[in-house]
């Protein structure tokens, strides 16, 4: 049996013998771009029926159709880590979206703060780049990517059983470890490069929700930033343990 | 006194009311592009010396010079952590460098692997891109980016005082943790996209120095390996403890 190198993301049902019909751009991507011919294999996920071995059906130029043979990966859904970050330079927005889906994060949440230059996201663009990560990397999950909000609104409506670990780029230092944390709902909060205005350290700091630490004795940015602290929660408190 | 933005890395020695002459670049940059006139604040920093506040004492199209006023930061030297990595694509090969830069590595050496693809880097760019890792992030040293080199003669020199951590990606699963390990001087080892060869691994298992770790249940690309890798290093055994 030939390797299936093609991962791609479907919505479509997956399960034994099930028939699944291409879209036009999938069509042209498997059959135009990548040239699969009737009977190659893919592999496909939709985020919810886990992985499975698919072959070509019927290759047309505006369609075609999959035929699901056998699952290959059982669903594996991340641990519930949403990354809370502020859009900075395109292609290091790109980035932190790309990383996000690649360590394991649930939702990715926009957010504008005071010293945020946009003042707009590509939401369709970001969701792109998750699905991509997630179809390279083996996953079987997408995040979600939500739209741009303001991080005042975001803390007002705030469920307080998640707690947000906060990279408070002021606190350079020891990094504080996470020990005595307890696992559950978390989320991550990344400010754009010149950190948070005073007026939002001091709400961060006033929230019993919200657990300040440190990234080290260096400036990072904020990409940086992201990375680092989502694998610092996943060792200590996610699906890295 | 006007807050200075622009950090300068030179090789000039710094101290008090040390005057340092600038190339033609130097001057180009700060005349020419950031538009600096006498008396404008800068910092800069050697690798050596810390940081020190200086002013535009003769600015000229060709050269000038520069007088340093105080030091503002003491000299941090990084950890004693190297990271010897796979040069991949371009871009991603620059963000590795960037990255390692940023969150303390001491010595970056791209490694040629069974698996790579680059036979030949430009050092000098990729030098480029750590100095500027470093005048854009407050740090105060710059890695030295190292000729490429095949990971066989690398490990062939290898002193075995440096242990090596490497991010094998065959052990998708629980990260280990680092707890029992002893500072000191040490190595992160990333591989290509498409991992690490067979008589590669069997090598790398069988030396008494390297560490084997998996870094949690997905696959990660090189770029993102190589940032959780140091992250996870940092907090366990460099000085973000």
């Amino acid at each position: 049996m030939a390797a299936a190198k093609i991962r791609l993301c479907v919505d479509h049902p997956l399960g034994q013998g099930q028939s699944l019909p291409l879209t036009e751009a999938q069509a042209h991507y498997l059959f135009g771009v990548m040239r699969l011919a009737v009977g190659a294999p893919l592999l496909l996920f939709n985020g919810r029926d886990g992985e499975w071995l698919a072959r070509v059906a019927e290759a047309g130029k505006r369609g075609g159709t999959l035929t699901c043979e056998a699952q290959t990966a059982p669903q594996r859904m991340p641990p519930d880590l949403w990354l809370l970050f502020a859009p900075i330079k395109k292609a290091r927005t790109d980035f932190i979206v790309e990383k996000a889906a690649e360590l394991g994060a649930a939702r990715i949440l926009p957010v504008q703060t005071d010293f945020t230059n946009a003042d707009r996201i590509r939401q369709d663009r970001l969701q792109a780049h998750a699905l991509e990560a997630a179809e390279q990397c083996g996953g079987t999950f997408v995040p979600e990517v939500a739209e741009l909000a303001p991080l005042a609104r975001v803390l007002a409506g705030w469920d307080a059983g998640r707690r947000i670990l906060w990279a408070d780029e002021s606190l350079l230092g020891a990094a504080e470890t996470l020990a005595g944390e307890a696992p559950g709902p978390w989320a991550v909060l990344i400010g754009p490069e010149g950190g948070f205005s005073e007026a939002e350290r001091a709400r961060l700091r006033a929230l019993p929700f919200v657990r300040p630490v440190s990234l080290g004795p260096r400036i990072l940015r904020a990409d940086t930033a992201a990375v680092a602290a989502i694998t610092l929660w996943q060792a200590a408190l996610g699906d890295w343990r």
